[in-house]
């Protein structure tokens, strides 16, 4: 939908929500896919959502299920929360399993047991059993409704199986269990559909079938849809038995999420805070990064404070004293956000740490050598202090190669000790840049006092 | 394949490589898959990536063509420009179209210009088309290849068709066209499974078929994909004619690829540079991006200028400076982060670009509030001078407010003006919180001196 659409379908939803023609919203809905109607919800207050979500499911309850399942889960169980446990229940019922775990794990601790409780014909174990697994994991996210036969079905009986069960939805490919349920093989729909009807499974399967543990973390299972063009991934248990399939829609999630998650990591935001949070929200998500911030910020006044002597001496250090602090921090920056990137999509692995360090050390010196004489000649054209712009273009210099020595050591060392690469390396790089460069330049300044007057 | 075995594989094939061991090499690499041996060939120098490929298309041709599609197209042609035209063009020729697009595209005019013309068994005008449609489009990456049949085409006939047809890339889907070639329909292999054999496709298909257009945006086929759950999307032309097919690969290769560019954008780096770039070549491509930064930061100098006397007059203020500017740059990074994504994924919408600024100025406010509270208190305790933590307080206040308005009004104004909303961003938003916030701190440092000393 096009801003001006959805800007007119935003309007007379809301005017026929307030007037109560709910039968002119229906029509105006109806025609619309649940991921179009779920945007627009993002735009409606809460007593317009409900509204909204019951009209839907007055007229079409499935429709209604899926616009739940389509929205992020804490939006979801926010919506959810105002209903009656029956209701809530219902709607779960419909939706499919894998989103339905999220969105109950998003529920008040009593609501998710009263709701759990009231599931019937959703077998309520698939859904407790996604909540058993860690968070973030392939056990987590895979939808235990899936194909799979025995390697001993005929061509024909699969295709009959098939159509009983319309409603799967990995409908891409056929996975092969033997009796004990362990995963042999794949056989793509069309294999079946080019083999004779009394051909055994097991005669035409693919058995190289790349598959994932049910711990294996959703990143790397993203990494495994995307690097063998996958449209969907099969999860075993530590058995080899088959246990679930990551669908390539729910991949994609995954890798716009992560990729969310590492630039609000790099910006010191919570991965969960979004535009449509409450002002408060926000507030309390992004105040705890604010006050590491505080802190790594706080380094730089110290080390400034110990050269207030030779700042009273000449006071124009002073006025380049933001310059030679934001050079770094750029610099440095541009070095993390390689290094995360490259972490993010797997492409340094250690063995090529050493190499990255390297590099980067000497492209921070060409770049400081280049931008450092800048600044030197610029400023000793600005103010005809030879030695100032000498001291200015050496403290930009050697702050570059700094930048790149931390940028590239953070994001490395964070991974090394477990720790997220992304997360707090742009507070602790310009703790560094700030406090090292400043300590440099005023420094110099100090010894070469004599130069400068 | 976990670093371990990567390394292992590594150290052997070089080993095998300046051995000469070609069948040994052979027999490590041929039960890899392209994508594995292609990360495994990032790890090498050029001579060896040569004999690697040249041992691969002489073992199994369509094996090293494979592995060439997967590498990065850059890095495609990189390696390809050391071959005979003749070897190129027969490597581009089993190559999918769609990749050899890109990859033909990275070679000098001269030599692409040679290989188009000796590709003989390829449909060279499949790869001109392709050429033709402008970068970063659904004409650009869409593959020529796909499953069109009559809409009168019978079930049966269609099997067949298939049958005949095996090594087409989108499989899943099988599109429906009139005589006249404009999409018509879409039928899965499933329905076709599940069908008589004497029912016409017409009769089948779904005609609501969701497709792009060839100048549609790749950003915005990504999102349709994503939004919709496909696993491919039909491409047209002005006149609803079919002609090509992206598939979701080729759609996740696109999200990794956008999110990484925002991530560099932000960071202030060219979307090309990589980490085995060489050292000269990073240099090149991050100094333009250096020097628009040495601008911006040039501006707060000029600001400090103006308040040497003052800063003689009382040096501590200059202790605190870093502290300021740094406070403002992250506060403003957070607003700039969640807007740039929020626009990147489609969430924000002019419509509610007022909404997004009212919050994040109330966000600044509060936050400001708390950091400024906790600065002011704690530079009192260290320093004893209460007026110097009262103007340090308001100063950080004052500072985070008006990160919030530029973090904000930047990337919606650079959206407006048609510039990608993330691309120096970052470095605007330090320009005016480095010299707004210290113009604020130094004036009502000079303001109220009489009470600072």
């Amino acid at each position: 939908m096009k801003v001006e659409a959805l800007r007119l379908v935003i309007s007379s939803a809301r005017k026929f929500i307030n007037m109560g023609s709910l039968t002119r919203l229906w029509n105006l809905l109806k025609n619309f896919h649940p991921s179009e109607i779920s945007t627009l919800m993002t735009h409606l207050i809460l007593r317009e959502k409900l509204i909204l979500l019951n009209t839907l499911w007055e007229k079409d309850q499935e429709k209604a299920a899926d616009v739940i399942s389509e929205l992020a889960p804490e939006d979801a169980s926010a919506l959810l929360e105002n209903l009656p446990v029956d209701q809530i229940s219902d709607i779960l019922e419909i939706a499919p399993s894998d989103d339905v775990a999220p969105i109950l794990e998003h529920l008040p601790e009593e609501l998710k047991d009263a709701v759990l409780k009231s599931m019937e014909k959703k077998p309520t174990e698939d859904v407790m059993e996604l909540l058993d697994h860690d968070q973030e994991t392939a056990g987590r996210i895979m939808t235990p409704d899936f194909y799979a036969l025995n390697e001993n079905t005929m061509v024909s009986d699969a295709i009959t199986a098939m159509q009983l069960e319309a409603d799967v939805e990995s409908a891409f490919y056929l996975y092969v269990v033997d009796n004990q349920e362990h995963l042999r093989g794949v056989v793509s729909l069309r294999q079946v559909l080019f083999s004779r009807p009394n051909t055994p499974l097991k005669n035409i399967m693919t058995s190289d079938v790349i598959s994932v543990a049910t711990e294996t973390d959703q990143e790397e299972v993203a990494r495994y849809v995307a690097d063998y063009n996958l449209v969907a991934i099969p999860v075993v248990d530590a058995e080899n038995k088959l246990v679930g399939v990551i669908t390539v829609d729910d991949v994609i999630d995954i890798i716009e999420l992560e990729a969310t998650e590492d630039i609000y990591k790099m910006a010191s935001l919570d991965t969960t805070d979004r535009i449509q949070d409450s002002a408060l929200t926000s507030i309390k998500k992004r105040l705890p990064f604010l006050l590491f911030s505080l802190i790594t910020a706080s380094v730089a006044p110290f080390v400034v404070k110990n050269f207030q002597d030779t700042i009273a001496n000449f006071v124009t250090l002073a006025v380049f004293m933001p310059l030679v602090a934001a050079l770094g921090g750029i610099a440095g920056n541009q070095t993390i956000a390689i290094i995360v990137r490259e972490i993010a999509i797997g492409q340094t692995e250690w063995i090529s740490a050493r190499k990255a360090l390297f590099k980067e050390l000497l492209v921070g010196m060409g770049n400081g050598i280049v931008i450092g004489s800048i600044v030197a000649l610029v400023s000793f054209l600005w103010l005809k202090n030879p030695y100032l712009g000498l001291i200015l273009g050496v403290a930009v210099i050697i702050n570059l190669f700094i930048a790149a020595l931390i940028g590239t050591m953070i994001p490395l060392f964070l991974k090394l000790i477990k720790l997220d690469p992304a997360l707090g390396s742009v507070n602790l790089l310009t703790m560094f840049t700030d406090s090292i460069g400043l300590l440099v330049f005023l420094g110099l300044g100090t010894v070469f006092m004599s130069y400068l007057k």
